[in-house]
């Protein structure tokens, strides 16, 4: 059985945790709290150098890190990874653009306010204002489709998903984007995940924002 | 053949030159100056909405973005992914990593200085140690071995390589790196490229730096 470190409230941990359990992968799940330093300590770096959750381990003690590098291999063979090879391209395409513009701005503005308590108002407006472009993005990116890539559920979505279904916590309004909404709604459902709200209970709504 | 719009200084779109070369596979190049706007025109946003290169269209007409999702697919079966499904997926772990840890601060650090005409002295600190940080990295993830994974050149080294190569123009120092030195030049060997300068011309070191 593998053994995933992680941290529950993560985006990038749940992923894993969301892809296993959609294939049935077993799994020990191993709580890491990395406000208390957990993945820092010389047994952790030692199975990762670079101090990150999620990391799993496999049977026999090899380490894999980066939660998108864990979505392909647990995915690999599976329906969530498309047999097309430009299909297969198009997932590593949005795969790549979460870590690199989606990840950086809609997780770090979450993190703000829910590990280290800030308010909504008091975000880094530059931040911010990358997160609502990300966002805008994968509205743009969905369309009238039902997922991604290909109208089918892949590891696309699961990873974009992750810090978008959370980014409402961090004081992004997802009603106002009806595919992210719909698609959200769609993901829930294959993934087998409880709705969660899609309005930030600290963001203030306009009358025409919601309308 | 596969039209590639990229720009010739950067890494992100020197992966992509690097592989094609190495497969032999035949390409136009059109480059695109991305001071100038030629990624954000409506033609250009059309085949990439979110307005980066390098970008990849296919014979048939479809594009494919980010560098490291193009990597992926020229080299499908190809020497340059191993066969091997977890060392595959360290390979992916080293892609990931890569576009998350090392190309916001090398690549950016660079820009600061190649695009922007800014002097080393004024590069910011937080980045400039952040691509310290990413560049030690590199040269303890390479310890003794050749290559990144498994001892064999592979997408992984080249998607390290291209920004991590180029770092001296923007300040950073190779010669202090040995397994990053080795590992440049093995893979300059292999992808047949001319050897670049390991240290930065504005670069100033103590004697105790170099010894």
């Amino acid at each position: 059985m593998i053994t995933v470190y992680g941290d529950l409230q993560s985006g990038n941990c749940l992923k894993v945790k969301y892809i296993a359990d959609a294939l049935d992968i077993p799994y020990a799940w191993r709580e890491i709290d990395i406000t208390k330093g957990q993945s820092r300590t010389p047994e952790f770096l030692s199975l990762n150098p670079a101090g990150q959750v999620p990391l799993v381990v496999l049977e026999d003690g090899r380490p894999l890190a980066q939660s998108n590098a864990i979505l392909r291999y647990l995915a690999r063979g599976s329906r969530f990874i498309p047999a097309d090879p430009y299909d297969a391209a198009k997932v590593d395409e949005w795969l790549f653009w979460e870590q690199y513009s989606h990840e950086p701005y809609v997780a770090v503005a979450r993190f703000f306010v829910v590990y280290k308590g800030g308010s909504i108002a008091d975000r880094d407006p530059t931040i911010v204002a990358k997160a609502e472009r990300a966002l805008d993005r994968v509205e743009q990116g969905l369309g009238a489709n039902r997922f991604l890539v290909g109208n089918r559920i892949s590891i696309a979505d699961i990873a974009v998903l992750a810090y978008t279904r959370l980014s409402p916590q961090g004081g992004f309004d997802l009603v106002r984007r009806p595919a992210i909404s719909r698609w959200i709604a769609a993901c829930e459902q294959e993934l087998g995940l409880p709705p969660l709200a899609l309005v930030s209970a600290g963001h203030s709504h306009s009358a025409s924002a919601l309308s």
